[in-house]
């Protein structure tokens, strides 16, 4: 399920960013990909993330009271270290939509590798309106 | 500790899938371990998640209102891409013992290693009712 | 943000461990670092965890009522085990300072790479006094 409800907050199952233009799939940061282009990854995975909470407030993102939390995975090499500004490019297009609701704690890691060779994935845990 | 309880809300800790048989500890999907043997892994991580929930629930399962997350962590190489796949393993079981209360959210990545050289880890929340 | 709020849940942002001394950005356990280095690293992440909520109960740590979860990211190498080892160092420094209040369910796991080469980043989910 993409999204589960429990009384005020839903949980939104991770999302991963769409294929990198002029990349093949298992390329990584610190390797084939540069930080903007994680940037535009994780733009787009939290994108995935907006999608499902505008569907699950019906399109009245009023509703959406606080983005409580972000877990950003960035596919990584060993040696990159820059996941959190990698990370910045799904915080700030969560904020630019959301606003002051949107501001939202965060978890950004680096791990070997994310489905269908995904540079990055997003999920969330949302507090809605009663 | 396994659990803690926040309300309505349980937190299982990780849980470490059991042994592969025919694989070497630090084995990881993508390398030693087929798809199949991930999946296995991922059950067999599952079913200590669920007998936590067993515990907290004192057998009573329909006690168990909504599997809100699961988190499904596999250890896999850098170019592996079928983390959703092997989830699967631990979400089908959930779903078989639990029926649509088993119903859940995830987030699966590839990770560089687990405790004892597990090949997958599964955690939850779970709501419980009043 | 580094800490947010929903009802009587806290979320705590990732928090990433200082620079272990005599260790370069970016080692990890399994290599360069050992599992009591990687035990204080995980501690020192855990101390900026527990400040964070400090700060959030502006002092008054009895307002705590209870860790409902912590995450425990490593930087580790494929073939590292001590996952669990090294996530005591934040475990036991949250039990030390918060008590029975601080006991929590855990996942701890091994990434490839870590905000500024982190060795270790502890996020958690707090429940507060009403």
């Amino acid at each position: 399920m993409p999204v589960t409800r429990v009384g005020n907050l839903a949980f939104i199952s991770g999302q991963i960013s769409p294929a990198v233009e002029g990349a093949k799939p298992s390329s990584r940061l610190g390797a084939e990909l540069s930080v903007e282009q994680g940037q535009a990854a994780a733009a787009g995975a939290a994108l995935a993330v907006l999608a499902q909470i505008d569907r699950l407030v019906e399109g009245d993102v009023t509703r959406v009271r606080r983005v409580a939390r972000l877990g950003v995975f960035v596919a990584a090499t060993p040696d990159f270290t820059q996941q959190s500004l990698v990370g910045n490019g799904a915080s700030d297009l969560v904020v630019a939509v959301l606003g002051e609701a949107g501001r939202h704690a965060r978890a950004a890691v680096g791990v070997a590798s994310l489905p269908r060779g995904a540079a990055v994935e997003v999920e969330a845990i949302v507090e809605l309106e009663d």
